[in-house]
């Protein structure tokens, strides 16, 4: 991924809500990466506290509580935000502005998703509100294409991410046209990095998925293989053609589907329970108490989640131990 | 749960797999459990390091390491554990006869689950396998009757139940048979405390999800109320029909469906993606960033497990914040 970005205009932030993992993230850094995506104030504070200066958390901070927090980061790295509220928008403003401080904003516009950010055709009336807003700088805009990354077919996702980007880079025409200066243009995830990776005007391009993988993006983005599985033992084998694993809904998620086993003739994954998987096992697969056979999640993202390191094998052997140490930071 | 075990036979031996938390564990112990279930040993490690004393771990567990680590929790409690194959049970009684010490084991027998343990008509044989080893007592048996606990109608829930609770009797007559004592058995879940905690020759009964409860479980057992909830934030409210809340898939789990929104009329929760909640907003449903809305989850004991630590709320203020110390030990 670094690689694809080292001539493009726009740059590489990686979304650390992947791995949640600050040593994966420095890595990305180092590879060139010019700042770090962080879903949640909690991910933020984490990777902040593990060193990193550049960050963008990708979704609004809301309530005082919140934004007490996102104050405090502010002091220790350089943190932008996404709004999408005038009254939230307010609320940071008066904040900062009583602690002497000023918050870097991104104006969150909704491309197609259906999720937060305000309507494309309100993204300069709203730069227009907050432009005013002592405590609060204005860096540029936000779109997230959710709504193509998973497109099967490339030239399908192609036309619908370009279609959001075109309505994104209106907006950065719009809110320049008023004066507003739109330095950042972020947008985009490993479905369309090398879409929206390569559109003009386009910065900065939040992927994160790339960095572990998983089965179900695999077939999506032939371009980068599955770096994660998980290792897990058969703790019974009651009958020829069943095992019994001990990883479960609480070590591996499904709501993509089932986990797949990796590299094993005719061993299959029935079922995950809450604490076991059930194996079916064909003609001549042996396994027996003990035996371990790895998974290949099929969501990496909530999946890393639900652990709290990571061995990181090179050539069969743990080369090192990384703490998921933003795991469970969901707000 | 604990009035309903006073005056049985059957006691309650709550599993801890559903909190994971320790000190709603000690609160089941002083309500009158007699010990507790957990599912796997690193949970068990946990529940002991916090000083209960009386676990049964109500899988198997293979391996030297792991038995290894199962030699040195038997050191600091009574620890009972599952076995359903003669070779792990061996090495059990290897490595404990080497170690000077004594393991308690319940014969695992599969009641109709499908899952881990023998078939009742093997259950017999395999006692004698185990009953000559070295470094091992047979405490007796235990059987999961995991395919009755969510049957809707209470009747025929009573019949599959009752017939599963059969098999293992059999079992531990035919075991009795031989001369070998059989002192515990052990089976039952929240769906079915009523009819296993009543059936004659049940010493101890698993339930777990009973102190939680969820959604889902509440539509089969109504004896329980939900005890559990997640307080999520509005952080957008992009048109007038959608907000977006900041609880997604990794605050609560949708293996059984989508949470529930609690006691807010015409507020419905239409999608969970992996960082946020969409909820639809019916005519005159009013909310704005920085509202909370609570969910009821539809899988308490997966949703737990995401979770660093539970806010104790009586009367609408907290009373106390404990630990979910064995999230995520799911080997």
């Amino acid at each position: 991924m670094a690689d694809f970005f080292r001539d493009k205009e726009a740059k590489l932030r990686p979304h650390t809500k992947t791995h949640k993992c600050p040593e994966i993230a420095h890595r990305q850094l180092r590879a060139g990466a010019k700042g770090i995506t962080c879903a949640k104030l909690g991910e933020a504070e984490v990777m902040a506290g593990n060193g990193i200066r550049d960050i963008l958390i990708a979704n609004e901070v809301v309530g005082r509580m919140k934004i007490e927090r996102l104050l405090k980061l502010e002091a220790i790295c350089d943190v932008t935000v996404a709004i999408d509220d005038a009254s939230n928008a307010q609320m940071i403003s008066e904040m900062a502005s009583a602690d002497g401080r000023r918050v870097d904003v991104v104006l969150e516009v909704d491309v197609g998703m259906g999720r937060c950010g305000v309507r494309p055709s309100e993204a300069l009336s709203f730069a227009r509100k907050v432009r005013g807003m002592g405590g609060l700088a204005i860096k540029g805009i936000m779109g997230y294409e959710g709504h193509a990354v998973m497109i099967r077919d490339f030239e399908e996702r192609r036309g619908e991410c370009t279609r959001a980007l075109k309505l994104l880079l209106d907006a950065k025409s719009a809110i320049e046209g008023e004066g507003i200066r739109v330095e950042v243009v972020s947008a985009g995830g490993t479905g369309t990095y090398n879409i929206t990776g390569s559109y003009p005007g386009v910065t900065e391009v939040q992927a994160g998925s790339y960095a572990t993988m998983d089965a179900r993006y695999k077939g999506i983005v032939p371009d980068f293989d599955c770096a994660i599985g998980i290792l897990t033992s058969v703790i019974s084998r009651p009958m020829p053609e069943r095992a019994v694993v001990d990883a479960g809904m609480k070590s591996a998620t499904m709501e993509f589907g089932l986990p797949i086993v990796k590299g094993m003739a005719g061993v299959e994954l029935m079922k995950l329970n809450e604490e076991h998987g059930i194996i079916k096992l064909g003609e001549g697969a042996k396994l027996s108490p003990g035996d371990k056979i790895e998974l290949t999640p099929t969501h990496g993202c909530t999946t890393m989640n639900l652990h709290d390191r990571v061995y990181a094998i090179r050539d069969g052997r743990v080369e090192s131990v990384w703490e998921i140490a933003a795991r469970g930071k969901s707000t």
